[in-house]
């Protein structure tokens, strides 16, 4: 099947209608999981959904299917789409752009009136940021398998309220949404993303065919020495956190080089106790975030840090704790294949890529064909009210959207 | 005048009872100026007062007198003491010893039936710890000519409220206090205080007689970088505000060694921005604070700090601001030798010693004789729960005050 050409303007519309619904005076968004801006910029999906015809169903866990028929109605769906939820200062693009190319897709069938065999779907993943509610990626785990939907009910926001709660008002907002089960087969799974690093743009290349998402390790160090009079201590008497930790920083950043620049190594995260300008810190607690493509690597890296960190610290305690693992993901072949060769078609400059963070489509490898494809955001900038997109960007990711949904999708 | 023996169990039940008011789960107390904790430790010491028959008086800035008079009602008093406010986790004997240090040399000498010819007063000087109202030592302050009173009184706290607003909460628990003016003559100005670092203990000395406040800098500086997500930019094209951070805190450390160990030097805050495990750090707020006897030597070291901060960073922009400067402060050679020559007669070892710390009686030397004394305390810890005395230093201590108070005022 041969797609038409996706409707580039009100692609565009589509992305600035939904980043005024949690607008920030920074110009970026917040939309927490479930809260009153994520639940209205579902309703307004819902809205546009149901002015197409196009059926509504939830899941248990809060994800949102919205489905156009196939000739075949017990046939499995292609399935595509990301998340509406943002960080807390987020941007406009993150997790709509993924969102809005497979509702373009189906948009655009429906103005061809093209029939398929297979449905067509276009999923929004609930608590993709892991912003209120932790982890990230939830709404898919629970989907996939990954989680259970006990654990996720269960869990408790930053505000008190549990993720069953949330869900509630999300539900309270969609009544014409039928329930959907989990664990759903699917045809195949896709997620168009913002690149969210620098490398498309630096390439001039349209299209990013993600051949894997990069494994991730997490852990915690803390440094512990004890609080001092900043006036009254001398220093040669002091067991300051402050001056370890920075030491400690440092010493696994030096080993943990890597002359390739592939290893992603992040302390985000550094907490000082008390943070008193007159008080020698007593604590630091910090996060150190690994990523690599390479599984061994990470397992050898993030060993290192176990081993060394204390060797690190002049005269404090250190502990290291690994906090979360999740290993390099690969992508499935064929539809690694079907997005490469619709850019080749489209004329659209393509290269491999791996993602740098964490999505929904990192779930269903094991589970059926599954596949992600980047466009460039200015200056790699995301997670950031300036997060910025060009349209023209958007207009041939989702073009390359509705080729594989269409293509995976069949003919009616 | 030869001084009577204080009571040593009554001083350290006066330490117990104030103890209690604002005491924490940890063993320390939490009293900020103007607090219900802290306007009860006021209400309970000026219960004490009347009980011995002494005068209470409060001055526009919140700070009280309890007078014992002499023969001279004309004549200047001479005047110790210091506060009971507390850091937000402060210990039991940081300010109150110095209260209580005062308070029992007036009462040994009612207990005596000693005439003195001018009258002897103790001092609670309002909001020294500036842990809700910031500066700190803000009453004396103010008491001293050294700050405006409409300043003090617009001052608002962490809680939204003003100083002036707090005060009036004090004032309305002392209605039995007078109004007493600003800018007093004092004949004299004594402070006992716990060390708050370790030199008294180490050496086995009793008391510390104070020669000066050494001098304080404080320099805010900046580190901005650029936000990026933490897995999808290559470490290549970040610009990493902690990494730069602590580079500069590194160097600056090193520029400013001291192999005599006199500086003190330390970032005891330091806020990373936004703080989120997967975002690299686009800004870190921190505060160095330097202090030095050695006037010279802190103008050095500060402008060095100033020339030298943005070299430090590979990439990122260094901003170097001057928030705070307190000048070393000498204490009045008759005063010290007073001190000295009490301990002396007493027999408690002794030592000249520098305060590390501000207190309230660095506004005085310039006004009247004044002068500060030391007791050790337990580790050198201050600003903490843990803040602990020996019962027998806290006697010395109080004896020396005594000796000196009585000295100055005078057979009546």
């Amino acid at each position: 099947m041969s797609a038409p050409l996706v409707d580039a303007a009100r692609l565009w519309d589509r992305h600035m209608s939904l980043a005024r619904i949690g607008a920030t005076p920074e110009g970026g968004v917040r939309r927490l999981a479930f809260d009153a801006a994520e639940v209205a910029a579902h309703r307004l999906l819902a809205d546009w959904a149901l002015a197409r015809g196009f059926a509504l169903a939830l899941d248990p866990a809060g994800n949102l299917f919205v489905r156009r028929e196939g000739t075949d109605p017990a046939a499995a769906p292609v399935v595509s789409g990301s998340h509406l939820d943002s960080q807390p200062s987020g941007g406009r693009f993150d997790g709509v752009f993924g969102v809005l190319c497979a509702f373009e897709a189906m948009e655009t069938a429906e103005d061809r009136g093209l029939v398929t065999r297979r449905p067509l779907e276009c999923v929004v993943w609930a608590n993709e940021e892991g912003s209120r509610f932790r982890p990230g990626c939830m709404g898919s785990a629970v989907q996939a398998g990954e989680m259970t939907l006990a654990e996720a009910l269960a869990t408790v926001g930053d505000d008190g309220a549990t993720y069953g709660e949330g869900l509630d008002a999300l539900r309270a907002a969609l009544p014409e949404a039928a329930p959907a089960p989990l664990d759903r087969p699917f045809a195949a799974l896709l997620e168009a993303h913002i690149e969210q690093g620098p490398l498309l743009e630096a390439g001039g290349e349209l299209i990013g065919v993600v051949d894997r998402v990069q494994g991730h390790r997490r852990l915690d160090i803390s440094v512990v020495g004890r609080e001092d009079h900043s006036g009254g201590a001398p220093l040669s008497l002091r067991k300051d956190a402050f001056v370890d930790a920075i030491e400690v920083c440092r010493g696994l950043a030096e080993l943990c080089r890597d002359e390739t620049d592939v290893l992603r190594f992040t302390f985000g995260r550094f907490v000082v106790s008390p943070n008193a300008v007159s008080v020698v810190p007593g604590r630091v607690d910090m996060v150190l975030d690994l990523r690599h493509p390479d599984q061994e690597e990470l397992v050898r890296l993030g060993d290192l840090v176990h081993a060394k960190a204390q060797g690190l610290a002049r005269l404090c305690e250190v502990t290291v704790a690994d906090s979360s693992w999740h290993a390099p993901v690969a992508f499935t072949p064929a539809i690694r294949e079907a997005l490469s060769r619709s850019a080749a078609a489209r004329g659209f400059a393509q290269r491999e890529i791996y993602s740098g963070g964490g999505h929904d489509a990192r779930w269903f490898p094991g589970r059926c064909p599954t596949g992600m494809l980047f466009i460039p955001c200015e200056n790699g900038v995301s997670h950031h009210p300036a997060e910025n997109v060009d349209p023209a960007h958007a207009a041939a990711g989702a073009q390359v959207i509705a080729d594989v949904m269409l293509e995976l999708a069949g003919e009616g």
